[in-house]
């Protein structure tokens, strides 16, 4: 079976266009990486009501489902509440979380006060997920993992619940870089993947000032049928008059750079 | 009344990681510019189900709508097929699309093969957007705009249609850059936030090398209302022993930097 996944970014300073996300691509690289397969990632505002019902949507749909914000000591902070109220939990203090706090904070000028103890009320039934950057814990409840917004954060987090995460077999690549359009090699693209069963391709077109081809990208579980893909797909871009070449995974960048 | 809107980024690129989306940072500023409020972004999958349904759903919630993605030429580019579906709309060659495309590809040695007439195909009922980038046009269907994945022709695109947008008034915004810990100020905002209608505060906790604090960020479409609530802030921050400065917008930078 499959391992699925989806990311929930919580935060309406991201939807104002004042900070780019960069935890999906994040988290989507990393599950990638361990076979867990990224359906879907939203981003939406700091709403009560639409926390609530995106967590419930993700946590019935997903194997796994990743948070990323809305969890510090401020009034805009409401994604442990909507948390609770999610999956029908109370909200309580949690001692060992209040414990790391204290120690975080003993011995700077930095006052434990209300607000920040805030950070250590988490629903019923969690079980804590580490902070190695700084104190307040992120939280796991059923199969929902509860992570900080801010990257670095978020992505100690990540790693240290990474064992936890149960994939299935890494998703391979290769990408085959043409100099042909996409339109030429369309009917081609569509025969291949049938042709090779658990192959997925894509096809990416770039252009460049005086330049301009297609990247297909290739992908499957199983090496053998991949590495047979991309020799027939690098073999219709030279049939069509083109020149290719396959590039393993990591190799080639992005298209439109 | 205040206009809303919905992004939809589709394509299993971005969810295996290996494409960074830049789509939906580039539309919300520009959306913010002109004072219409993005509620929520999704990325999805290249799958039939998901990409009527999310059309659907955003169609009904949204004044507009944006999806990138899934127009091209080739086997993967199930966008239009899933639009015509989610209106209940068939699909036709249009015929002012051929046109453009034919002339495109007039005296290019780019044959304008079946493939590439796809990209004329759209669901009736549609009118187009035009693509000053290359000829495949957009279109719009009842509040959706479809545009393609390739950011600078997403970007042409969204620009030959910003005129027809009603925005509201441009939500305006000032950033308090302190160097206080955000659990230090977190009561003072959720009370400045009350006191001054109509103006949404949030609290963004940076750390750098040897060096920490909290920029505040206020957004309000009143001017006033938003000087007014800056200096609370500004104030609260001396009151606390710490030091501040407001900014005006596009002074400072994003937080994690």
């Amino acid at each position: 079976m499959i391992s699925t996944a989806g990311i929930i970014i919580i935060g309406d300073e991201i939807l104002s266009g004042r900070t780019k996300d960069t935890n999906i691509n994040w988290i989507a690289s990393e599950l990638n990486n361990v076979g867990i397969r990224l359906i879907e990632a939203r981003i939406i505002a700091d709403d009560m009501d639409t926390i609530i019902k995106t967590i419930q949507t993700f946590s019935k749909n997903f194997t796994y489902v990743f948070s990323c914000g809305g969890i510090g000591p401020t009034h805009d902070d409401i994604t442990t509440e909507a948390v609770a109220k999610a999956f029908n939990q109370k909200l309580e203090k949690n001692s060992e979380a209040m414990r790391r706090l204290k120690v975080h904070y003993e011995g700077t000028n930095i006052e434990f006060n209300e607000a920040r103890q805030k950070m250590a009320i988490i629903p019923t039934n969690s079980t804590l997920i580490d902070n190695p950057v700084s104190a307040a814990p992120g939280y796991k409840i059923e199969n929902l993992f509860v992570f900080a917004g801010v990257p670095k954060i978020m992505q100690g987090m990540f790693h240290t619940i990474l064992n936890e995460l149960t994939g299935g077999k890494k998703l391979l690549s290769k990408t085959v870089s043409s100099n042909i359009g996409e339109g030429l090699i369309a009917k081609n693209l569509e025969k291949i993947e049938n042709d090779f069963v658990g192959v997925k391709i894509g096809s990416y077109p770039y252009f460049k000032p005086g330049n301009f081809g297609t990247s297909i990208v290739l992908r499957s579980e199983n090496t053998t049928q991949l590495n047979k893909a991309s020799e027939a797909v690098l073999s219709a871009v030279i049939k069509l008059g083109g020149k290719g070449k396959i590039f393993e995974e990591g190799q080639v960048d992005e298209r439109n750079l």
